[in-house]
């Protein structure tokens, strides 16, 4: 049902209807859609100070521009909630029943005026820039805008973009959102010279956008509509590449999000009276025992630094710079710097232990190539969000596995417990012969005790000793492995062993051995995609025998903001649909 | 034997050797290295136009501080010839018998004056800041000096480094080495700021590096070793990062280097007499064939564009460029830039070809992943450099079948000959369902015709049909898979099937069927890493059938400078090795 039937946003279907609208009308309009962006996201969770931040701007270029000929491109997208309730898709926010509707990010399907679906920060430059080429190329004449915001300007695409950006000699207008935030604090020497033209009102001399050669104008106040609307109006139809420097407030609007930028960036549901999580907080949680762990590794003396590159806050890593904020090292939006720097750090004789979301480390791939495998140096890292089920497709963090374990040199250890996990995470740091990269789990905290504590040479953990059938279960679908052998049991009548692997690249080949003189079937199951994972490189081991196998995880494929019952529906990962494809196989040996 | 016993260079066994000698006589070895650099390159090949500019820069550095306490960190390291004939390795230039002794790259293993082992650009800065904040954090003092050339300043790592040495607060000394081109020309408007400060002797109020927070000093003539030498003595021990911005000359002391940039960049074995290549021209190539066909779309009216990030020379897209200048774009050194831009380009109705080497595309992962997969948008890419032989481990070409074949949405299609490459770039082109990759053979070029012109549905081509034994060759390997076969005829009476896959994605289902039937084992060749390659996708298809696959590629590691044959001698790719291995295979069956 419609919350809001009274809001003057009802009746804007398209950008067209705000055309006519006085400025305190269009005022109103900020007021109802800072509401909703925080009734949505209160509800469901989601971006809330980008939201909060951008309404002006995004009002004032739906007034003054022709949306969709005219076209904008968000960075990162977590800001277009306003653009989203201005093109068509009011009721994913006036609605509760129509908020799965609509995504948190561009979404082309969604709408004419998205033009790319994105999840990660600084594209959006390089992106405009190629529709600007293309634009060109076929002798058209509208405008683009790119949004970016500074936080996402320490990214380096987002300089290559401004490089290649200064080349056009044509329509281009870049809105640097500047709110003095990352998704944490903004990081590095960029952030001084934005503060010098801040404080300048944009008249320093010293000028990253003007030294490459681009046009520049300052917005002192990006949250004042008429101000935005009077600058748009200046600057469309303009012929050059223009930057705008355009300061806004994150959280506009809405005093906890101003005082608590990082906490209201994105949050999970909550409740707007009390502000609380809907979800009480996890008690137990695999980022806190590592946090734990380091702390206690520097109180012993070890020389760790922790490593992030602007995402602190999943990985509780606020409490470990509090305590040793000279082993701590946040490089910004910046993931290649991140595991580069963390290659010389392991070269300088420090135990560098990087933290990083699945779907941000492939961001940083050539420097995991190049400079971490190549270099063979002792770097640890802990992946996050190593899972099929992601939520948004934007995020999907289902590739580590095969992205690292192709990788000479890198062991890739995926723990199935918390004990595991510190028993290997003490290792990696113990050790200095070669790169750990550790993948936390994503399923509710396990505690099982590790089963060996050097790692260099891999022996697999065989909880249960059966005959027939192998169930090998990587990391977090452990518990999966051992439901499967349940229901074979309960439903076959089959005794299948039950093996924890704990190395997604190397290979107990004496266990395997030993699989292969009692078993007929060994079945894999991994939290990823099965192209390049490891479940083929099973498959490449027992390629030429006669042991079969069977392998389970993700196709090739995107999933969006599908939930993980459905998603292993989908994917034939409930254990009813495993053992029926291990019957099937039975029945033709 | 050593060609010059003469040589001052004989006495200089380690930097301290320097410290005694005069200016004339740092100037005389000046004058001898750059003859070194280019007897060296000519007789083997090799990076000219850097090593010739970088010499008095080299000579100061060890003339002044004190290696390897003090450390310094070259990026791509292909400047490196002058410190590594200071630093213990002279043999490796004065004597053609030790030319292979030394690499053209930094390797730790080589000497304790290299740091890292380093091939790709834009890396030097975030691994000196890595370096200086280990160092710290041991409470030490060494003087650290990053090197890094203007054209690699272009990539976002430089830009994320440069963000985060401002965040030092120690020493730090940041030498970019302006010789005013990149491996071919600049690209963007960072250029025009670097001229501006070179115009104004570093005076411009407007200072990238200043801007940043970063101290600087600009050295008009870093070819004037005095003035290098004073330089450095002046920020020696400096207490805070500092950049030096030192204007030299790209083949400094040698004219058809200064007059050819790009040529003398890298060149192959050429006679230093007449300046000719010592090996003649190949008469055909895959990279001019592909510039024939898209000159042919363009001229019939199809909006192709090239895209390249600052290697048109290995593509021959300069006649591409002079041919239709507005078709062309080279961003430059940025080689995410490139895929995001060429990204956007499809979406507005271009046909973007990116052309990139498969050691230099995985810089560019996560746009692959996240802009180009995600967004299902048709770019179309040709990669050259894909295979295990690929010289310097830097420049390892054999992950992109596994990093590539993961990704959803995307077709990455091999080749076997030269009519089937033109053959698949004209779909590919044609087509605007799905991003579609190529993979360019690197063995000599082949005749063969194409068995299909649309590949929206893939057609195995069984080239040979036989039975118990089925070999799948993968583009370039072709040649090898027919070798193959003949041998199994002749050695072994088999008559082997012979397949080409054509893709390295997606498979012909009618056809592994059919396979299926008539055979027991299936034989996977390709020119790449079997850790989520071709094979394994194979190997998994056929997993839980009573079919036997056996794959063979490259192991898990690392190769450097191993010749192509003792490679595959060790990679067990010499057809007879591979007969072997089925013949045993078969035995077991």
């Amino acid at each position: 049902m419609n919350l809001h039937p009274d809001y003057l946003l009802n009746e804007i279907n398209e950008p067209q209807d705000l055309k006519g609208l006085s400025l305190a009308q269009l005022q109103q309009l900020a007021g109802e859609m800072r509401q909703l962006v925080l009734e949505r996201d209160s509800a469901i969770g989601g971006h809330i100070g980008p939201n909060l931040g951008i309404m002006e701007v995004t009002l004032a270029f739906h007034y003054v521009f022709d949306s969709p000929h005219d076209k904008v491109i968000w960075d990162v997208s977590h800001q277009s909630y306003p653009h989203k309730m201005l093109t068509g898709r009011k009721l994913g926010f006036l609605d509760p029943d129509h908020y799965g509707d609509v995504t948190g990010y561009t979404a082309p399907e969604e709408s004419d005026h998205d033009f790319f679906e994105i999840g990660h920060t600084s594209t959006s430059i390089a992106l405009a820039v190629g529709m600007a080429q293309a634009r060109d190329m076929r002798h058209k004449h509208e405008n683009l805008v790119a949004v970016i915001g500074d936080g996402s300007l320490s990214g380096g695409l987002a300089f290559e973009g401004l490089n290649n950006a200064a080349k056009l000699k044509s329509n281009l207008i870049i809105v640097v959102n500047d709110n003095q935030n990352s998704i944490a604090k903004n990081q590095g020497g960029l952030y001084a010279g934005l503060a010098e033209l801040r404080r300048t009102k944009g008249q320093s001399e010293n000028n990253l956008f003007k030294f490459m050669g681009l046009d520049y104008r300052f917005v002192a106040n990006g949250n004042d509509l008429a101000a935005m609307i009077s600058t748009f109006q200046e600057v469309k139809d303009i012929d050059h590449p223009i930057v705008l420097h355009v300061v806004t407030q994150k959280g506009a609007g809405y005093a906890p999000a101003i005082a608590e930028p990082e906490r209201y960036h994105w949050r999970p549901a909550f409740d707007l009276t009390t502000g609380e999580n809907k979800q009480p907080a996890v008690k137990e949680s695999y980022s806190a025992a590592v946090v734990d762990e380091l702390i206690r590794q520097v109180e012993d003396g070890i020389p760790v630094a922790a490593i992030t590159a602007a995402i602190p806050g999943v990985f509780d890593l606020h409490r470990f710079e509090q305590r040793f904020p000279d082993h701590y090292f946040d490089v910004g939006i910046a993931e290649q710097m991140a595991v580069s720097s963390a290659v010389a750090m392991a070269q300088g004789g420090i135990r560098p232990v990087v933290f990083q979301n699945s779907t941000f480390l492939q961001r940083a791939f050539d420097q995991l190539v190049h400079d971490m495998a190549l270099n063979d140096l002792p770097v640890v890292m802990i992946v996050r969000n190593g899972t099929i089920a992601s939520g948004s497709a934007t995020h999907q963090g289902s590739f580590d596995i095969s992205y690292i374990s192709s990788l000479p040199n890198v062991e890739y250890l995926a723990p199935t417990s918390v004990e595991e996990m510190i028993s290997m995470l003490r290792w990696a740091i113990k050790q200095t012969e070669t790169p750990v990269v550790i993948r936390q789990p994503e399923k509710p905290l396990l505690h099982r005790p590790a089963t060996q504590d050097d790692y260099s040479m891999i022996d697999y953990e065989i909880a249960h000793q059966g005959s027939e059938v192998a169930i090998m279960a990587v990391g977090d679908f452990w518990t999966l492995g051992e439901e499967v052998v349940a229901q074979l049991k309960r439903k076959l009548n089959i005794d299948a062993s039950l093996i924890n692997p704990k190395s997604v690249t190397n290979i107990d080949r004496e266990d395997l051995h030993y699989l292969q003189e009692r078993h007929d079937l060994v079945v894999t199951l991994e939290d990823g995609n099965l192209s390049g994972g490891f479940g083929e490189m099973i498959d490449r081991y027992f390629g030429a025998t006669n042991i079969k196998v069977l392998n389970f995880g993700a196709p090739r494929e995107f999933a969006d903001n599908v939930p993980a019952d459905v998603l292993a529906e989908w994917y034939h990962l409930t254990p009813e649909q495993i053992i029926d494809d291990i019957e099937r196989v039975l029945h033709t040996m």
